[in-house]
This record gives C-alpha cells, structure tokens and sequence, in this order.
C-alpha cells in the first residue's frame, strides 16, 4: 500500500475576484465584497500532499527539506506578499479564486515532481474556506 | 478531474445518547456518562464538503456565500442552541450519536443541493472527536 | 521574578441561560437563544494558570501531574457530562453564564491551592467567547 | 476583583508598508515584502477583551451579542474586503503596520463602550505575528 | 455507504534517524539534523480513522471508549516518554521516520480490529509535517 | 501607553528530568515518566512578546524580521534538534522543566535586547502545559 506525507507552507497575498467580460454591475452581483476594484488578501495555508512507496534505505517517502524547498522556489518565492492579479503571470487573465490558486499550485508542483508520486494541494482561503485538489 | 471545496460551520447543542428499548442499567453501561437523563451538550464544528466541476465564468465551484446560507438555513437554524432529542423531529427517535448527526446533516443538504456536486460531511464532537460520511 | 504554569482541561456540559425573578418574555429578550427551557451545551475549555516561585530542588512551580488530578477532582468530575443548571450544586440558582462558570472553577480550585500560589482561569464557551478571572 | 471577557472577529484585507517622506530605496530596505506597490494582504484575527463587574442580574459583564454587533458596524464594515491604505480614511496617512491597526482599533471601540469598562484589543495578523494594546 | 469515525491522541517521545549501513557522512548529509546521536524528540499528534457500518442499536461505528482504551494500551503504552530508538522493539532495527512510525502503529492497531473495520492512520510529527497511511 | 508585539517560533528537543542529588527511587517517584534514562522528547512552542513605544517613522516597535532573527541565532540554532540535557551548555547543571527552559530563554534574549523594551517569553511544552516569564 501507499503512503501520503504532507508539507504545510503559506503565503500572503492581495487579489481580487473579476470577470472582465461581465460588466461592473454583473461582477458586483456575483462576486461581492472580493470584487472590490482596490483589492483585499488573505493568509494562504498551503498543504501539499505527495502519495507513492516508502525508500527503503531513508524510511521517507520523500526528504522533506527537498519539498519543502520545491514549495519555496515554485510557491512561496512567486506568490508571497504579491498582488495575485497584478504581479504573477498565472493570474493576469484567469480569476483568482482559491479554486484556481489551488489548481494553479498543483501544475506548478506537478512538473516538477517525480512521475512515481500522486499530488493533492489543499488550500485554506481562510479557516472557514478550503479548497482541495484533486476532489477528495 | 473534479476539485473540491469545503465550508465549515458550527452548532452548540444539548444531547443525551439513549437506547429506548433497551433498561436503565443496559443504558448506562454502554452509554456511561453520555446517557446523562438531563444531558450535557457540545459545541459542534461541521465541514461540508462539495466536489465538482469548476464554473468557467466565475472561477467556484460554487458560491460559498450560497453554500454558507444553506446550511445556515437547514442545520444551524435547525439544531443550534437546541436540544437534539427533545427541540427536533430528526431525533425523536433517533440516537443523536454523532454518527446519526452527521447522516442526517448529509441528507438535510443532499436534497438540497444539484446532483452534479459530490457531498462529504465531517462532524466534530469534540476536538478528539470526528465524524465523516460517506467514508474517508 | 515569579513564574507562571498553566494546565488545559474540559468538560462537556449542558445549560440554560434564565433569570427566575423575569418572567419568560424579558428573559428570552434577554438571553435569546440561551434561554431555549431544554438546554443546549457546549464543550467548555478550561486553562488554569498559577503564579510563583520555582522549587529549586524539582525546577518546577509545581507539578502539573498533582495540578491536573486536581483540576480533574474538583472540576471535571463535577461538571463533565452534566447538565449545570439541574445537575450541580453551583448552579442551582445561580444563572450558569461564562463569567459564573469562571468564578466558581476560580472559588472551587483557590480553596485548594497553597496561598503562596496566584490563581487565574480561563473559560472558553466556544472558540470566539473567552471569559477570564481575575481580570487580564 | 473584575473579570475579563473576549469576543473574537476577523476581516481580510489588503495592505502596503510605506512611509511617503522616505525614498523607494529606503522603504525598500525596511519594509522589504511588505512595501509592494501592489499590496498584499492578511486575514486578521481580532480579540477584543472587556474587563469589568459583573452585571448581578444577567450574570453577564457584557452581552456579547452586543459586543459582537459593535465590532461588526466599527471594525469589520469598515476593515473587511477592503484595501486599508486606499480604501479606509484611518490609513490614508498613517502606516497600516499591525501596531499601528490595533490602536486605530482600540481607538474606534473605547469611544463607543462605557467607561467603567476597561478594553484590551489583540490582533493577529498571521498565526505567527501578533499586536497587543495596551501592553500585556 | 460507510462512515468514518476518528480518535486522536498523542505521545511524546525522542528519536534519532540514522541508517546503520550508511558511514556517517552520508548519515549526516541525508538526515541532517535529524541523525544528531543524541537524539531529539516530538510531539507525535495521532489520528486513528476507522470505517464501516453504524450499528443500529448503538447508533455508533464502535464505542469510542473502547478505540481510546486500544490506542492508549498499544501506542501510548508503549511510545509515550519512551526512546523509539532505544527502548522499543519496534524500532531497534528499523528508521523511526514519521513514515516508518506510522506503518508501525497502523499494523499494531489492525491486529487488533474487527476485520470488518477499515483503518486509517494520520500522524503528526509536527504541525507542518503529516503523514497518512493507507495514502490519502 | 505601550504596545506588546509577538513572533512565535519553535524547536524540537529530547530531554530528561533528573535532579544528580536524589536517589533513582526518588527521581522515578517525582519526575515519573519524565525521568526515563534514554530521554523522551517535545516540540516546544515559543511566543516571544516585547513591549514598547511605537517609532513613530516605522510604525513598528520592533521589525519583527530582526526579532525573528534574534530567536533564531539565539534560542534555535541553539537547542532545535538537540538533546537539552547533553548537548547544550545550559542544561548541564539545570534540570530542563519547562520553566527552566522558559527562563533560560528570557535570559537569552534580555541580554540582546534594548533596555527599553519589556520582554516575555511564553512556552508550550505540550498543547497542555505552558509557561510563562515572568509571570502574567
């Protein structure tokens, strides 16, 4: 059977929700108080979950400073203490959501990480709001 | 593949865990200190969880606002401040364990909700606790 | 300087919100929900914290094995699982609020603690409402 | 002797570190992360604690249904979803540091609470950094 | 459908990675900190999940008493203020990685499950490092 | 009045309770399971509050980034990962309670910190059990 281990990060950061094809009446109905044109944040809680067979030899399934530092350069190093919509290329057309982010995070991970091992990103928007790819 | 999305909430609610057909000393034994005749209470915690496929226009896989105000509607209103055997039709005759709780909880809002989402229910007693339907 | 040590512990209990010298029309507009005449409840954490000096010879202020059967004999034993209004003592006519609860638990555990000790608690009724005696 | 209650809220919001008589290299230098012309942002925790006496006839310090109410008018409609430096009058020329947040906010309650009641507001602005005023 | 029930619990204890067949260059260079051969030590935070049918007359998936006495006998017993290295069996020839420590208690507790019982281990070695077995 | 700002922070350390002018019978009596010669461990948890007048250029009592370096070089670097009783210069002679680390610690960084500014270190053994210099 496998294994899963997981890694916690975070990152903070400024965003705001906005469909550019809908009109400011439209995005306002749908969106709220996260359409605020100013923007507003959140502290993100990352867990990146990694699924495969233990190394004999280590007992790991994977170093956990190697993820973690994965985590810094592809998550933290591009997202922390950044505006979502303004100063990351992933976000400059699509929507901000924690879904996105959380699916965005996977990709980022995803081709990084060995083939051997299964990825699941969950993300706490806040602590009422997660979002977890792939579903649970 | 399918994301999912989770909204927590709670409830603070009286309960006494009671087999009717079974006598007074069978009760106790199996039930000990939770079989209390005047009850004791817990401060419950309640994740849904919904799996799905994302809307392409907002970005959710649903509105938590619209997710936060059903299960106000149909759990908070109904058992929060209340006493789960004597204030609910759900628990008239039904043992308010914490497993028949968090079934209920899936039923009350699987009806309530679009086919197409997957639902997951986990219910904290306490923080030692926890129960999840359908199965992990 | 003087030190201080704390011990978390909890009891799970019901409880009913009411003024007996109000009729039911001021006490529900008073104490709302809490007033519901068949009780809810909630899972009530409980940090006791004493203040004074180090034993030298233990390196301890005191040993928090004898600070928690305390807190287990006089509190947990009392309340756990109860229903504070009908089951206990305490709160036969005194209306079992978090700052009651707080300065009773204070009166039960000062009567059994050496006076060279300082004594605060802490009540948490739920996650968001936290009582604290004698004042922070 | 008085007794201390806290009520606990939160808000989301954007922000930027800066001090308009220094240059970009010096903001640069001390506020680093945090100086982002973009913005970036938290979800802030918030601890608002009264002390006082007790109220003989309600068992209660304060209503907390109360506090909780002004917290929402003063604090989160004002704060929450919002970009502080530009989106609040509070921010437009004092530096929205943590430090600074927390008095603004004590500010705002102590001239809407009675003065036989002592406040004491607590903010966190992640899980690891947090503001106290006045001094523990 | 199945539910799911879990119980936590906990147990502290020191611990060392090292690989005897390894020289301790590469001992060092691989586990890092974690080999110092004095040892260091955790917080070990255990969830055990157990899935299945609710039996009707209890309305439980099993007493929560019973799984608490089990842990408590066959972990705490054995892991808790204990050297994994030096005072258990379990660990004399074998890695005590999270990973490692994890598959060790899940085989514990399957031996002495109903085999109509499914069983999850969640172990934390920390707050940010997790693991899971069977994988997530 | 002055403001109180906190950084958290952490390590992971084994360690043993034993005073060298007591017998084993009084040792195993008194410390009991903290005793166990092979060393049992904890990741303690750290709050480190400092209070102070606000610059008024920076906004800041202190810039938590030198703060947060301060408990690094001083406190972490020092006993993360490390036998408490064997491997550090502190606890040669001083048994390692948790008060005695709490101590250490503030004696650590008062010496490092301006004089203007009040200090308290705050340390979570377990969840349970914390410390606190000097006292609240």
């Amino acid at each position: 059977m496998k294994i899963s281990v997981c890694r916690k990060a975070h990152f903070n950061a400024a965003h705001r929700l906005h469909n550019p094809e809908w009109d400011d009446a439209k995005n306002k109905a749908i969106f709220g108080k996260c359409n605020n044109p100013n923007f507003h944040g959140h502290n993100y809680q990352l867990e990146v979950w990694l699924s495969g067979k233990i190394d004999e030899e280590t007992g790991y399934l994977i170093d956990l400073k190697i993820l973690s530092k994965l985590i810094e350069e592809e998550i933290e190093n591009r997202f922390d203490h950044k505006n979502l919509n303004l100063d990351t290329e992933e976000f400059k057309t699509l929507n901000p959501t924690a879904e996105n982010i959380c699916i965005v995070i996977w990709n980022l991970l995803r081709g990084k990480l060995d083939a051997s091992l299964d990825l699941k990103v969950r993300l706490f928007e806040t602590d009422r709001n997660i979002v977890e790819y792939p579903a649970i």
